[in-house]
């Protein structure tokens, strides 16, 4: 049996990259570069994917963005106009098919991540899938039979409309839009309605029964508009325990039986099965997809 | 040159049929049958097109719903449990299909003249486009690649969640959520919040202030979410004139300039072109779509 290709898997992050090689889950090196400039992270991973000595076929990269993902755009693969810097407009991914001389593929982390689950994870057999993960921010992506379909445009699922719960005064943290879903309920605005960063609210159950409302106003707005036959909701806030069960409770109430309702809100409203790994086994996933057809 | 194939048109709503023969925006025959019994009214559609003696090589059908449209389902086809007497488990497709001894292809209305408007129409060219109706409901259909894999799943993009604007007190009209979009903004919304239907508060202009807020809420989820190219917006409330031209001056607020708002509202936000003919049209391009793979 001829050996099956490998590949190296990027997870590309605003504070740290992470870099790995194998053809699943299961990857058989791994490593953290802190993220400093381009020129130096790149190099790093670079020189760790080549000392590690193992023939690859391909690169999936899943990166921070905003990122060009046209396909017939001449700065496929750069990231744009990002407020991290010396980022701005950096060919991520040339430059890394340049230095190993393989071919690769990008995509936002998100929707490596939301890959990677759909593959081996909570997304398995779904034909429509929506991934967010809720932390410093929201990220969201929605895959139709295994596809994101971000070359046409990518979603920012965080900055949706919310209406303000009964008893909440506070003003929304979001930059832009100041009450929107990330202003009322993403990492920055629990710590600015409740002055101490999540792990210190741990034992308040009135901050997690206001969460949940307002992550459920996002699931019944995700559900209306997407239809997906799941929900994979992660990342740091959702840490919190009992929280995502709290989510669905509060999700039943406000579908009110209308549309398709799931029937079993446990299996609608999933955990992610891969956690702070969920970029770098997506990194796989997209090289899989790319090179594979996976 | 052999003939192009010819292909029957059916637009099946809730009050009116209508049936149509051809294979472009111009068709050859027309007619309209009102709605009785699925027994009655199917009859007089096949009749119908049976006696234009016109060979016809497949079925298009645009539909009121909720249908079940899953590929495998051995109710494919069929309107599942609707309100409307009668109609209930109509196997819609396959008795259309017997009867005229061609096949024949179903979606949702809605995503029949959301393809419509993509093959000819307001979206032609454009990889991904929302098209969204609002009169007595709200309709809503998304296509990706001319695609809205309604067999996924399909959206109800009417009932997602918006805040109150400043000054108004109405409770909403939605029997489900009561005020989410469709309950504060769909035509019966007008009529209990003003005591008027939308036609005869043509000159009231705070009732048009306040609609272009509420649609606004609405295109900015819709573009977060989906991330189209455009948004197709039509329906009976939108004959306003004014209205759309409103609904882009609040979105461009909305927007704030976050995420990658289009530089030209005017080219995001557009009117359909087809109209009355919307689901008819769509119902040719959906055959179009499974015969041919245009």
């Amino acid at each position: 049996m001829p050996a099956k290709p490998l590949y190296a898997a990027v997870e590309a992050g605003g504070t740290k990259w992470r870099v790995a090689i194998g053809r699943s889950p299961e990857m058989v090196v791994d490593a953290t570069i802190p993220t400093r400039d381009p020129d130096t992270t790149i190099s790093a991973c670079v020189e760790f994917i080549r000392e590690s000595g193992i023939p690859i076929t391909g690169v999936g990269i899943a990166s921070f963005g905003p990122l060009d993902l046209i396909p017939t755009s001449p700065t496929l693969g750069f990231i744009t106009a990002t407020p991290k810097p010396g980022w701005s407009n950096t060919d991520v991914k040339g430059r890394i098919e340049a230095a190993l001389g393989v071919p690769a593929v990008i995509d936002i982390d998100v929707g490596g991540a939301a890959l990677g689950e759909w593959s081996w994870g909570a997304g398995r057999t779904l034909g429509s899938v929506v991934y967010v993960t809720v932390g410093t921010g929201f990220g969201g992506a929605h895959l139709q039979n295994g596809r994101t379909f971000h070359e046409l445009g990518h979603p920012e699922m965080g900055h949706i409309t919310v209406e303000r719960e009964a008893g909440d005064t506070f003003g929304g943290s979001c930059p832009f839009h100041g009450t929107c879903l990330e202003g009322m309920a993403a990492g920055p605005a629990l710590l600015a309605r409740w002055g101490r960063p999540g792990p210190e609210l741990r034992n308040r159950p009135e901050v997690w029964d206001l969460e949940a409302r307002y992550l459920a106003q996002a699931m019944r707005t995700y559900d209306y508009v997407l239809a997906p036959q799941r929900i994979i909701l992660g990342g740091g806030v959702m840490q919190q325990p009992g929280l995502l069960q709290m989510v669905r409770d509060r999700l039943g109430e406000r579908l009110a039986g209308y549309g398709n309702p799931p029937s079993n809100l446990e299996e609608f409203i999933a955990a992610p099965e891969f956690g702070q790994d969920a970029g770098l086994i997506g990194a796989i996933a997209l090289a899989r997809q790319r090179f594979e057809g996976l």
